[in-house]
């Protein structure tokens, strides 16, 4: 085991992307809904859309053009335009609301639950997501992600990159930054990371965003991995 | 299952006592330091006065006489006073902040890791303590207690029994307070959550403070039960 590795003693994952496939599940979640109320909406696109009003909505509480809202809220605000904008009509509230749940029953990566079990054995995993508390807390325990505890930008009333999000998680561990390492599929997130003093690894999910990309390595990060299960081999876990 | 059981989505968890054994712990911790160190102390009455200043350090904390200060730190000013009190010279700097880690280390009762996975079953289950989230979450994973969330009395800059704790909890598992249900050994803790609208639960620990107590139910508590087994018994888990 590296120095590094043994410096480290937690490791603090993005989710959306990087423990989950959102884009997968949102498809399935609209197909299962589309079949039983019978409607016909590309369901692929909708999703897309659905995951790029995310940042936006993000930036402009950022900003504070929008007070404090957490990610349920966001992805509400945003649902209410794309049912409009895709026609989806007949929608009971109760039907949206499920809908927007669906965000809490995002399925892992196949490599996700095996990687984070050994992950566990020698460090503390926590997410570092930004979606709020109760939707980390029922998509562990809808996809039996064994986390050690959930941290959430919700906790610090500040959205990812802002830096309050990985100083305030290092706090709440009661640790130095340099004893935690951000665990992401997206560079912006380590990029931000690191510049608050964390150690990061980058774990490549080509098929994210649906057509396969090229992730490429970066020297500048600690570790660069496959997947879970091979971020744990590197370390030695 | 009754209609109550059915309504609560989550239970919280007082942990000192309720979850795990302080004392026993902590004496355990003291004579093993002793035996090392060739220390002797009345390491019961060590535990007991570390304890008893516990409360007093918190409400300072709360009437705003010390400034937010979370309960490692209110741990350790408690512990160098006891040091010079029962004049235990010759420990190191890392030995004391060792020492101080002895309540990241606590052992849970023998009902408590089968208890909870029964809960954990059908229920949310998260921690709802004054212990800070680094303690909790070291504990957790020392103790092999299966929580699902780690929530704490730090996330809320208050401690309990204010009522920020109770609700704030309620709001980041994103329920309605009569959704959740407090878990607690102690009535004072439990008369606090059900003034914020919680469910509550008393559980009977008689051996928390050495020599065995009556503790009597109260019909004002939602459900009164032997220990953590019990109380799934009664949820229908």
């Amino acid at each position: 085991m590296t120095r590094l590795a043994r410096q480290v003693k937690a490791l603090t994952f993005d989710v959306f992307g990087t423990v989950v496939d959102w884009r997968g599940s949102i498809i399935a979640e609209g197909r299962k809904l589309g079949r039983r109320k019978r409607i016909a909406a590309d369901w692929a696109a909708f999703a897309d859309a659905w995951r790029a009003g995310y940042r936006p909505a993000m930036d402009r509480v950022r900003r504070g053009e929008l007070p404090w809202t957490n990610i349920d809220g966001l992805h509400r605000r945003i649902l209410d335009e794309l049912l409009e904008r895709f026609r989806i009509d007949g929608l009971t509230e109760a039907e949206k609301a499920d809908l927007n749940r669906a965000w809490h029953r995002l399925a892992p990566w196949k490599d996700s639950v095996a990687g984070l079990r050994r992950l566990k054995k020698k460090y503390v995993i926590a997410t570092l997501s930004n979606g709020n508390v109760a939707l980390l807390t029922n998509m562990a325990k809808h996809a039996g992600l064994p986390w050690d505890c959930v941290l959430s930008a919700e906790l610090f009333g500040h959205y990812k990159p802002d830096s309050e999000v990985y100083l305030g998680a290092a706090r709440l561990l009661g640790l130095e930054p340099g004893e935690v390492m951000m665990v992401a599929a997206h560079k912006d997130d380590l990029d931000a990371a690191a510049r608050t003093g964390l150690r990061t690894a980058l774990v490549r999910r080509p098929v994210e965003f649906g057509t396969k990309q090229e992730v490429t390595p970066e020297a500048r990060f600690d570790f660069n991995a496959r997947d879970f299960v091979d971020l744990a081999r590197q370390l030695g876990c």
